[in-house]
């Protein structure tokens, strides 16, 4: 199901929500700020961060209304709360916010797995009907504050996998946000969600990470002939692989199950391939081969590119 | 050693060569052909190749001087041969050229494995001080003449592995061609070419084709979802399986030994980080993604991004 823009019901120009708090001012949080800003779809836009140095940079960049290291004050009435801290650190947040939080405030998350995010709203916040987990499937290689930009999220997908229980005018209200900072929106379930990314986003990642660390291990190329010669497809892992090791390390932590599948998938099909150069089977190689040129194209098409 | 451009001896507005032959028009040799023009290298540019539609369209693009089907014709007057054909080809021209090439005429080639490339040669032309395998470690995921352009090469380091007894003139002069299309020039020997290149370019590609076809072969997302949300990693990851199958199908075939080492060594990292995953060692893999992080900005620095 695509969520569709509500504009018919709330006019372009009024903000969506009265009292929006971001928590976790990365790559992502600082990026929909600029966009929540540029496009007016917050009345009062609060920004939270742990970490003073995060801070500073939001303040001096004027990414929000209000900076501030007090997640349970920033809260207090708020309408909408946004997670997008390392998905650890949920349970830490989601606890300190409990007392303060309004009711009818909507939580939402940025987060890259959506059953523990859903799982951790659940046992910290309660009131399901307002708990709605959401990934923007967008992001670069760079980290912090000043590497956000608010465009971002435009013609990606943002997925939203609401608790069983969310009340569907809520829902739409949370697709609303995504669809102003020019994102296409759909909803599924967060374990569909986990299996589906677990292969187009965390099985990737993990590939890279791995094979640019088995270069820093070899004894028969140096590291800097590896960087020398990395146009030949390497300097692609490394760019994946720069991705913030705090945030991936919690990915893997929580979606081990849909992980561990594709791995074992992935490992077999390397095995086959392995075998094939062994044993000079050429054409083994080379049917895998034309059959992955497809998928290119339709990602071209599809603006994905 | 890296190779100087030899500015000193000829002048950088002479053509280095009289009659310059390339064998193959697609990527590569429809790339060198449009920077041998544009930098006016070669007196007279002469493209090869056994396919009808690509001298169809070589001709249209006005790519070279002559385009002709007959190889043993073209290189009769030659002073340079470079073959831009996959590499199973290698052989097969060869051995076409062997009765008509001139003694002094230099041979060379763009291809992806040098061991293969040079016992090829050598099994084929004998006179090794004229046998100069090169390889220009630059490309896209796109094939065909009409894929070529002048400054792909450009920035990019070009690696000569010439024969054990080949001319130091000879090489001189085939560095000077890589040189004025913009190359940084680098000599080694084969064999460690190939070991290099099995980490940098050979086995990242097959690990691309291979979770492409992973991707494909899965019941729980459908094709459609790992298309749409392939901007969470896979989308580079399909990029790199777009490159040309028989291509890769022959590097495969020709640097069996070094990329079957590589495969086995990433293979073990991959289980310790799948078990990392599964026994929830986080610090394990936080490890790991912070070692990878800095091998990022040297890739940036060199500007090989």
């Amino acid at each position: 199901m695509t969520g569709t823009s509500p504009s018919s019901v709330t006019p372009q120009t009024t903000p969506l929500f009265t009292r929006m708090v971001i928590v976790g001012i990365g790559l992502i949080g600082s990026s929909l700020a600029r966009a929540v800003k540029q496009h007016g779809l917050a009345g009062q836009l609060v920004l939270v961060d742990a970490d003073p140095a995060a801070r500073v940079r939001s303040e001096a960049l004027g990414l929000g209304d209000e900076v501030t290291g007090d997640v349970a004050a920033a809260v207090a009435c708020a309408d909408l709360l946004v997670l997008a801290v390392p998905m650890r650190a949920f349970p830490a947040v989601l606890s300190a916010c409990a007392p303060t939080l309004p009711a009818r405030c909507i939580v939402t998350d940025t987060g890259s797995t959506k059953q523990s995010a859903l799982k951790d709203m659940l046992a910290h916040l309660g009131g399901p009907e307002r708990l709605i987990p959401g990934h923007p499937v967008s992001g670069t290689e760079h980290s912090g504050p000043d590497a956000g930009f608010a465009s971002l999220f435009e013609d990606r997908w943002c997925i939203l996998t609401p608790a069983p229980q969310a009340d569907p005018v809520l829902v739409d209200r949370v697709a609303a946000l995504w669809a102003r900072c020019g994102s296409r929106v759909e909803r599924m379930s967060a374990a569909h969600h986990d299996r589906v990314l677990a292969i187009t986003s965390h099985v990737p990642h993990l590939i890279a990470f791995t094979i640019v660390s088995t270069a820093q291990d070899l004894e028969t190329a140096t590291e800097s002939e590896v960087i020398k010669y990395s146009a030949g497809g390497f300097r692609d892992f490394t760019r994946i692989a720069a991705s913030d090791p705090t945030m991936w390390r919690d990915v893997f932590m929580s979606n081990q199950e849909a992980v561990l599948e594709i791995l074992q998938r992935f490992s077999e099909d390397i095995a086959l391939m392995q075998r094939a150069i062994r044993w000079g089977e050429a054409d083994t190689l080379e049917q895998c081969f034309r059959r992955t040129q497809a998928i290119r194209r339709r990602v071209v098409e599809q603006r994905q590119a």
